[in-house]
């Protein structure tokens, strides 16, 4: 059974460093803006995102640097997405990867500033890894991005998502919005950098295939989680979307419905990954993301029934 | 005198036209959205900005195709800002370019989903653009938009804006607020082209200087127009700087004193603009940006004579 490659292995730790300092801060910045800033640098998620951006770009043989300016980039665009979907007028969140989110701490403006200070670092950091491309690369790459964040991905998915209520509550509902806010980002780690390192128009399409499997499963396992878990499980509150008339797969479809369609996206993605891995052994660490996405759903489920037997 | 160059004349109906299309809307864009953004993208500013972007890029011998889409997109970036500025949760503001507020009019969501948009095309529009110039300048040129654009500029700026209440009210504050806020944009405005281009150290200093003086003269000529004038006149509610202790350099030195420092910046910027019309005859179109700030300001002060003498 193959092995991750030496040469991908990377240290959490690495990852937490570049997080929390590839946005210095200048001296004259107004302290409210900085007291904001540090806090959203200091608390950082999983990092399991730009762990795999970081892999991507390696095993298609990008240099270390230009793998990592990408990797916090696209970090940093995914936290901005977070910090403007918690707001008020989005999600109305009170916590965030353990701490208060930004507008409650730090009011609404300086969120949306804290958010905009990290897109600007974000594309910043982008542009210096693309410039590090083959040029007959980055075009498409550049193009890559922007659909992926703008009105054709990430905008759209996050438009539909705040006018669910008066759209029909279906299936192709919740997996046309989940594509737009979370398959678009996934797109991003996993097809990105194989772009920026030349893969090939196949592994590009099996690349593309696999993001929209693992993200549409991971939008799920998420759907899931609101459902069924607690609060200390999931770090937020509890079945918020069903109150609130957000999508959520598993209250259009019921549980075993969602976890049924969960389960063949596993296979559908274990089947296109095998092919991937046939033509880029290197890639082999994928399994991780893939397994780590089965225990996540095992762990939600098992929950689920060891509350359900509690209560029996 | 110099008269403009041929070649650098520009019709304001292609701007308009360009700022309408270049950020094409795809057919399965969510309905709400799309809303927003033709509302914002059908009601444009008078254009002045990307008019002078296109210039400067065809005195230092840009193309005209790059050329147009740099002055688009810096002016995306200057609407963004204005659709975040106008937010209860900044300036609370109701009417711009002469119709309802982007929040006002499709919801705060709405607004800063619109704002990111072209947040996200601009910079996709900026990155063509700079794809296009020779390789030597374009590290420097990411860099100058990220400068003005983030924790450095813009960004400061409009914090300290926010913070102005717990701020010393002083000229020294007021100025530092417009540096970022103001004078960030209108480098982009008369520099980035000009580095784009090739423009010498020399000429960069001097452009440098001249955005400096007219950033502050412009920001001045608001303020002095939100102390003197009428809704007909500027567009917006009267003197609501005084009225949200918002910075305004005419209330902290008095009509006066502003008057008079704004005065002495056109004198330094004519001064200024002189000795780069000696290395540059091309850039003498700028005369008419500087006539239009002396115009403005007699406009400003007359009609707040002629206001008075109706009252006598």
């Amino acid at each position: 059974m193959p092995t991750a490659h030496p040469m991908i292995t990377v240290k959490t730790s690495q990852f937490a460093d570049a997080f929390r300092t590839f946005l210095p801060l200048p001296a004259e910045l107004d302290p409210p803006l900085e007291e904001a800033l540090r806090h959203v640098l200091d608390n950082q998620g999983s990092l399991v995102r730009p762990r795999m951006v970081f892999q991507v770009a390696r095993a298609y043989g990008m240099d270390e640097t230009p793998a990592r300016e990408l990797a916090i980039a696209l970090e940093y665009f995914h936290t901005a997405s977070l910090v403007f979907d918690d707001l008020p007028c989005m999600d109305n969140a009170l916590d965030r990867r353990g701490v208060p989110c930004v507008h409650f701490a730090f009011g609404e403006a300086g969120a949306i500033l804290t958010a905009l200070a990290l897109i600007n670092r974000a594309y910043a950091l982008i542009w210096k890894a693309v410039a590090q491309a083959p040029h007959s690369v980055q075009p498409r790459a550049m193009d890559y991005i922007e659909q992926c964040l703008g009105v054709q991905g990430l905008l759209n998915g996050q438009s539909l998502d705040l006018h669910y209520a008066t759209l029909p509550h279906t299936r192709e509902t919740t997996e046309k919005i989940a594509r737009g806010k979370t398959v678009s980002l996934i797109r991003l780690t996993l097809v990105l950098p194989a772009l920026l390192g030349g893969a090939s128009t196949r592994e590009i399409q099996l690349l593309e295939r696999i993001a929209l499997y693992w993200g549409l499963s991971y939008q799920m396992v998420d759907d899931l989680k609101d459902v069924l878990g607690t609060v200390a499980d999931s770090g937020k509150t509890v079945a918020r979307d069903i109150l609130l008339d957000h999508p959520n797969v598993a209250s259009v479809m019921g549980v075993a419905g969602a976890v049924q369609r969960l389960t063949r996206f596993i296979q559908l993605g274990d089947k296109t990954l095998e092919s991937l891995l046939h033509v880029r052994p290197e890639m082999s660490f994928l399994r991780n993301l893939r397994n780590a996405l089965e225990e996540e759903l095992a762990r939600v489920t098992q929950n689920a029934c060891t509350a359900a037997g509690a209560r029996l």
